[in-house]
């Protein structure tokens, strides 16, 4: 704990660089900004940072309702700078957290710039969910300083970040990610090696697979499914995870769960390969099923929905943690 | 919801059943007694019966404690009487609910029993997990009125239930449970095949076993695979079920977020089998890996714990929809 203090001691003497500001870069700067933090943040169409603004300032006033900042939210606003270049983004700058687009020539041309820049200690952190760093950071002297800080949206909201080295990163640099990560309050996960989706989404997507299928087989309908979640699975799993879940399950925990349960998982397992693509047939069948209950006009209502839901959990845990 | 409401009201003029008077048993009481009705328990072991007696005076002061009855708990456990014989729980009864042991010789003879001494139009739901109700409850008169009714423990603070018709259930018998259950404040999730596992443990298997096989693979730790889930998957599945949640994840809905994020979750699925067992070496290792934060003896305390934060979920839903 001593260290992300220290850590956090020393970013509040430099910047911090929010590199590209669509959706996911703003959501980074807000992160950052209410820790207290100086922000320059850069994205190739100024007019995209100017966007991103108005966008935080209403995340920040949302928060502040919600009361998950103690600061008024134009003080934290004003820590955050729109900068025109990426030179000014990065001049000084301690860290620096990308969110450009998700293509691999995109990734390594701004990691090649950093390269040529960037103070000689920045550490570069990735929010890519489906690149691996080493697809574009290898081979120059930034490399060990550059690894795969992959958030959830929004970062401010859902703590997880999940902390990916590609094979040239050094252990300090995953170390100083690590004690910032924590010290602005997320919650760290270590991927140990660079598989697709990394962890999170490998756990939503063999979930999401087995639903369509059962959706594809007439078992279930996709409104059931979802309830199955909501009003079943997913209660213990928004304060436990999968291992704890099963560990209080059987008497002696986990390892007396895997011998009694183990046989019809590996059942379940055996009997689906998963690997079939999702047709346009089912795609038509699923998006069918989702729009009698939700028309496509309302989608933007009830992400807005979602989002005062995610807050109210963080609040509830914020006012819990103190 | 009228039919719901009349269906209650049919119900309390007649008994409902709980035969098997377990963990699980006990937990369908306070359901059915909190709701009003009329609860004969009746397990093999009249000492079981007794124990749930206790148990269940426990789990509704607990609900009291957290505003989850409107009653004194004494009075609804007055609707629950125990019984020394089977024929005594179902004299009358319109509904039972059997949670006896899960091994289908178990189950095939309490169906036989039932067949011979229940009234005539007394509709049976099972709670078994693993066993499908057609292995246990076909070919005899008693079979259209026999399904699988299978509850998440404790029913009375989750509210999913999976009604699972066997090949011979009425639709008369679908409609009885279903609107029962829904009278009762259960959350109704129609599975229409009796594929293994049913709807919430495959879903949950396919999340588990993605699990295990990255332990395996020194990808991620355990207790960074509960981290993932807990402070980020779990937040939006404790409120929207999956394909809720992608829904809101692409501009233009969930056959948008198909066609985006299809191929990669493809490329997941195709990546791993699943098949393999859980050997000796990997059990071990997640076993040790837990208990290095929770020792076997703190288990107990740990549900406890457990039991406190669903009553939360609980009690904070129950505010919301009133």
């Amino acid at each position: 704990m001593t260290k992300n203090v220290e850590v956090l001691a020393l970013c509040k003497h430099r910047p911090i660089a929010v590199i590209g500001a669509g959706l996911v870069g703003a959501g980074w700067a807000v992160v950052f900004a209410r820790a207290g933090l100086t922000v320059k943040m850069y994205d190739t169409n100024i007019e995209t940072t100017h966007t991103a603004m108005r966008l935080i300032k209403e995340q920040l006033s949302s928060l502040s309702d919600h009361g998950l900042i103690d600061e008024d939210p134009g003080t934290v606003a004003a820590r955050i700078t729109p900068v025109p270049t990426l030179n000014e983004a990065i001049a000084g700058a301690i860290y620096a957290q990308e969110s450009v687009l998700e293509r691999v020539e995109v990734k390594r041309g701004l990691i090649r710039d950093l390269d040529a820049c960037a103070p000689q200690d920045m550490v570069v952190g990735s929010s890519t969910s489906g690149i691996p760093a080493s697809e574009f950071s290898l081979g120059l002297p930034i490399s060990p300083r550059v690894l795969t800080v992959h958030p959830v949206n929004p970062p401010y909201l859902i703590p997880v970040v999940e902390l990916v080295p590609s094979t040239q990163t050094s252990i300090e640099s995953i170390e100083f990610a690590t004690s910032l990560m924590n010290a602005l309050g997320q919650t760290v996960v270590h991927v140990r090696k660079e598989v697709e989706g990394f962890v999170l989404n490998r756990l939503q997507a063999v979930l999401l697979r087995e639903a369509w299928a059962l959706v594809q087989e007439g078992v279930v309908s996709c409104e059931d499914v979802d309830k199955t979640v909501r009003d079943g699975l997913g209660w213990r799993w928004s304060f436990m995870g999968p291992f704890e879940t099963i560990d209080l399950n059987a008497p002696q925990g986990v390892a007396d769960y895997a011998e009694r349960l183990g046989p019809l998982y590996q059942r379940i397992a055996q009997s689906r390969q998963h690997d079939s693509p999702w047709d346009a047939g089912l795609i038509e069948n699923v998006a069918s099923q989702l729009r009698q209950h939700l028309p496509l006009s309302e989608l933007e209502e009830r992400r807005a929905w979602r989002d005062q839901r995610l807050m109210e959990i963080a609040s509830a845990r914020r006012t819990k943690q103190q």
